[in-house]
């Protein structure tokens, strides 16, 4: 027990120090390591294995809606990011730049792409010429680049792993429908396998992508009340179209410009992951993406007859879990904080008096509940808790949310409320930009989104006084 | 039919121009689209699709296999790469460096990697602590940059797709089998699933790569009798864990390196599937990699039922194949060519009097015959026909290596024979560099491997007529 007692006190209290304590469950779960490059991470196997998890439902719920993978280049010329103004502008002060190509100095140079708009633009102008050819829906699964000054594991890095669909239409209600369509995907993958609650809303116009017509996006809520942007959808309208000449033949035989989207989220969930569900004792896992469902641990391991049980189980248990079964020569409390550091949702503990009595012990990570379960059932017992834990974090994490989210009607009661108790604000907003700036710069917060649901906290905007066009969710945010 | 002809007679026939035909087939069967980056090609959705079939396959194998996926940076700081002397002699010259993040400097420039055996070694020096540690089993999915000066889709790009398996042992003896047995998972998966029979062999001194204490390699033989290197497995020994630093204590307490291998195939597969298989027609692809495995073609679809049975069957199919349905609105023939050339392994044609008569019929794409089915006995018949084709591919291939393998005795023998019919020469080998870079000079053909098959040509080496030591495999090589 001296040695869990250790692990543990090894962390930083989440309410000490949230930001230390991220920094030591990445480290203590395995999750990352630093690497000699700035701002670049290397993920280990049980941080891959959760974005495995990711990737595999999403690419899954992308190819339902009919989208197919490709793969780009990961270079830009110069004069291809040029072509669409306000997308330049937005990236070119981020990107890394290659000047040389093995011992040749190259002629254009070449950046490391932030972000493939303009090499699916250029594509999409090769290959699009009649209505017959729309929509294109296609994906990619990559990593980008993009020259921060501050960085942080998962949330924000120099390089990030990420999927980014692009899709071009005929009209622009498809392309709207398109936007919302993912932006639901989203959405709907955050809260059932994620078990993450998110508010869906629109970006304003100071929020918006580089080059958007109009940008969406699912918010979150940080268990230190901050927020993070966990995914988001543009519309591009035919902006991208007529800088990159995409147009097409219409039934009618005229030419006419496609209509756009993009949509992504990033390794910055697993970020999400972990600093909505986890605890003092480290991370905690929703099942969905758990790379370890359950954590056999034998008690007694070298007492005659607990290791082939413990076997047996993971065998029987294989069929309905991802099960492992931690038979190392560390102490039982040793193992159990280490799978809990690791956020494995059940533990099942078995010894000599259990497999007398025919029964196992499952421990659940989130709340720690205890049941004694007869290994006749053990199958259904191990789905239904499984099902209860995934369940029950979506609960906590919707209440935590719901609890850190408060009204504002006066900007003084604003600052005091995010500065006393951080978290999302709700207030109204008159739509100008002056506004939104001085809340900014009065409160640190920015606006994270208009949400689709609409409440009426006021008449009058927050800010000005004036009459109030939305209500928005504000924040501070990552 | 004069749709299908046109689209037929857009190819340049395989024996025509190998290279033209090549060019053709992989912009007309949809796999690839050009960039405006030198070198650097677009995978389009159905030869991504392609990727994400090997992909999947050899992710399971190794994982099968104790490995675990990670996540490196994409950069390499210089003086990272420098570190293993034979290595960066050997990828230095062709590596892109990027010198600028944003507006500012690097201060020093960081490589985009063109291998990770650099990352994978200063993170190993990390972690590995103790024979506990041991081994490490990773492998990274990724993309890799060599600028190369002549490119060729799939064959050689300066950007391609990969994965590098990279792992750490406490013995020699433990890396030497790992060496071999993913040499064995790769030589499996080509014969079993890309149906391309390879021969497995050691490189010699002159081909391993660099910084390696020796490679192996599985390699194929092309229709034009070209070689193709189709993967390669490496056993570092301790120069990398020297270099590196990377240390475990024993069981004994003392200090050892680590020893160490790597191994990686690449998105090259995808031309050796092309090369192999294809013909005048177009693709042919092996079932189990194959995006759409049947074709359903309504004939005559206009007429009451025929579309509604071709839904039907494909519901039907889809539970035991990648079903397609081209209810487009052009004529069957054109739709025929336009599959073919998608190397689609199987068509099912179903029009009002196959309706009638309660049966369909069946075209392989590999040997053209047809039969007709009853549709009561359909998923039977696809199925054995589906397994049927991927066998017969690989009997076929295996023909073609056997009947383009030749022997050599002497070098004009040699000379003669890879310039008359080229393929594999099979010849002796007295084990001196000299020989070998004579053998080039004057056949173009290098050493492709020393097979683990040995076989006693004769007693001389075919260069210098000194006592043999190897048989070796030679080819013109890709």
């Amino acid at each position: 027990m001296a040695q869990e007692k250790k692990l543990v006190e090894a962390i930083t209290s989440m309410n000490e120090d949230f930001a230390q304590w991220y920094t030591d469950v990445i480290k203590k779960a395995d999750l990352v390591d630093y690497s000699s490059i700035r701002g670049c991470m290397i993920i280990r196997p049980y941080g891959y294995a959760i974005w495995e998890h990711i990737q595999k439902n999403l690419d899954t719920r992308f190819k339902e809606t009919g989208h197919e993978n490709v793969y780009m280049p990961m270079f830009i010329p110069e004069s291809l990011l040029n072509k669409e103004k306000d997308h330049v502008e937005g990236f070119a002060p981020e990107v890394a730049w290659v000047t040389h190509g093995g011992s040749e100095k190259l002629t254009e140079k070449l950046c490391v792409r932030p972000t493939s708009e303009t090499l699916f633009c250029e594509h999409y102008a090769n290959i699009i010429h009649s209505y017959r050819d729309l929509p294109k829906l296609y994906n990619q699964w990559c990593s980008v680049v993009r020259w921060e000054k501050t960085t942080r594991p998962f949330l924000r890095t120099l390089e990030f792993l990420w999927q980014e669909g692009h899709t071009a239409h005929a009209t622009a209600e498809e392309a709207q429908e398109e936007t919302i369509k993912m932006l639901n995907v989203y959405a709907d993958f955050c809260e059932k396998i994620l078990a993450i609650p998110v508010v869906k809303g629109k970006k304003t116009e100071k929020e918006k992508f580089a080059g958007a017509h109009a940008t969406y996006t699912i918010e979150s809520l940080m268990h230190d009340g901050k927020a993070l942007q966990s995914g988001t959808s543009h519309n591009f309208g035919d902006g991208f179209a007529k800088a990159f000449e995409i147009q097409y033949t219409d039934k009618n035989n005229q030419l006419q410009h496609v209509h756009q989207t993009s949509w992504g989220v990033t390794t910055r969930l697993i970020g999400a992951i972990i600093m909505v569900h986890g605890d003092d004792s480290g991370l905690v896992l929703p099942p969905a993406v758990a790379p370890t469902q359950l954590v056999i641990i034998p008690v007694q391991q070298h007492k005659e007859g607990v290791l082939e049980k413990a076997n047996e189980l993971k065998d029987r248990l294989s069929k309905v879990a991802r099960v492992k079964i931690d038979d190392s020569d560390k102490m039982p409390g040793w193992k159990f904080s280490e799978h809990e550091m690791k956020g494995v949702p059940l533990r099942l503990e078995i010894g000599p008096k259990d497999i007398e009595k025919n029964q196992a012990v499952l421990v659940r990570r989130d709340n720690r509940e205890k049941v004694f379960v007869s290994l006749d059932e053990l199958e259904t017992k191990v789905t239904e808790l499984l099902a209860d834990v995934q369940n029950g974090l979506l609960e906590k994490a919707r209440q935590m949310r719901d609890k850190k989210t408060y009204i504002a009607k006066t900007l003084d009661e604003f600052e005091k409320t995010i500065n006393e108790t951080p978290g999302f604000i709700k207030a109204m907003w008159c739509g100008d930009r002056a506004c939104e700036d001085t809340v900014k710069e009065k409160t640190a917060a920015t606006a994270r989104c208009i949400p689709f649901e609409q409440e009426k906290i006021s008449d009058t905007c927050v800010c000005c006084g004036k009459e109030a066009k939305h209500m928005v969710y504000w924040g501070k945010a990552y």
